[in-house]
């Protein structure tokens, strides 16, 4: 027996995964957040997944610790390598080895035993010119994988990987979000926000994510330490 | 640039997992063993991994804690679920949602640091009667994961998820351990084993192994509270 309205929703507190969790909302699903404590630089992302979780009436949020540093091998994880300040070529140094299967694994768990069938990730096209896990032919394996794995799929029930944002740019999210009543001034997106939300105003994200509000001709409601050139 | 030699084995410190790290090292890759404190009812599993890890002269032996008692839904993580004395029907009460997935995540993210394209896990035929996810077209779907979800698989590397016990008999998995020397007195598979190594004598693991060693006619070195039945 599966109850087919309920979902998981991966949440990390940032603009990617909120509109993620504002189409979930609206498409109708009861919405269990799930976000991850995995040795981020700061808890601010987590104090605005928290935030976020209840502001959406989500019914429940688990914040998971994972420890991804002991695998160390990326600057967002790895206190010995640094952030870059430059926008960076190919996969980016902040990628997180096998963080998306990682996080996609937990969901799937708690999925599991939550009998749902749904989940949802916000990987989105700017993330996948450079992070292997974020383009649709993974997603299309994981499904098949999560269906292989489990008690629901031996008995004949098909997961669903939602992933709304994958063929959408940053402008277009951010559109979407908008006609949600997403308020983004509450999402973090910089890699190493500051305890009152302030972003850096230097890392690559906090230029997608400012670049994106440029090009949706939407004010970008952020608070950068850093003027953004 | 990948190690081709490298090779992580999941190492749970049992039977199958100690058979499957002395075929891993016959075979001649360099060992990294990756072991997992998820809430366990008792740690000396993990000593046993420690144990063998070192006896088989691993590069590395990692313990990932995680936590899938905040997940829930089984009777190995979950307190308020009694382990069966019976043999279960179906899909056992101790199966863990996505366990599999988890730790072949785990070891996923810690191959793509090493540059290895090697991962050895010891699911068998046995234990797929009940658990989806140690079917052999589970295993095939995790290596198509695999090779999409990463930098070498980006660049051309392909995944190898080796299960070299995945058609065997428990007899036939001992038989072949004895073959390489693996010394079994030193592997503990029971789900409540208490300090001293001694085995519950009840549970399925131990039925299991014991009618493994009977089907082999090899004699049962493993410590049991309760004669087994």
């Amino acid at each position: 027996m599966t109850d087919f309205n309920k979902a998981i929703v991966l949440l990390s507190g940032g603009l990617d995964s909120t509109t993620t969790l504002a189409i979930a909302k609206k498409l109708g699903f009861e919405c269990y957040a799930l976000s991850f404590d995995y040795g981020q630089r700061h808890i601010t992302e987590l104090l605005a997944a928290n935030h976020i979780a209840k502001s959406y009436g989500t019914k429940e949020h688990k914040v998971i610790k994972i420890d991804l540093g002991q695998i160390g091998g990326s600057a967002l994880t790895d206190d010995s390598i640094d952030i870059p300040k430059s926008p960076s070529q190919g996969i980016p140094i902040t990628y997180v080895p096998a963080r998306n299967t990682l996080f996609l694994s937990y969901a799937l768990a708690w999925a599991e035993v939550l009998n749902a069938n749904d989940i949802f990730i916000g990987v989105n096209a700017i993330d996948y010119s450079g992070y292997p896990d974020c383009r649709p032919k993974y997603i299309s394996a994981y499904e098949n994988l999560a269906t292989l794995a489990t008690k629901a799929g031996v008995e004949g029930a098909k997961f669903k990987i939602h992933a709304p944002l994958i063929d959408l740019s940053k402008a277009d999210i951010i559109k979407k979000g908008i006609a949600l009543n997403v308020d983004y001034a509450k999402t973090v997106s910089c890699y190493q926000a500051d305890e009152e939300c302030y972003a850096c105003g230097v890392c690559d994200s906090c230029r997608f994510r400012n670049e994106g509000f440029k090009d949706a001709n939407i004010k970008d409601p952020t608070l950068y330490k850093n003027q953004i050139k």
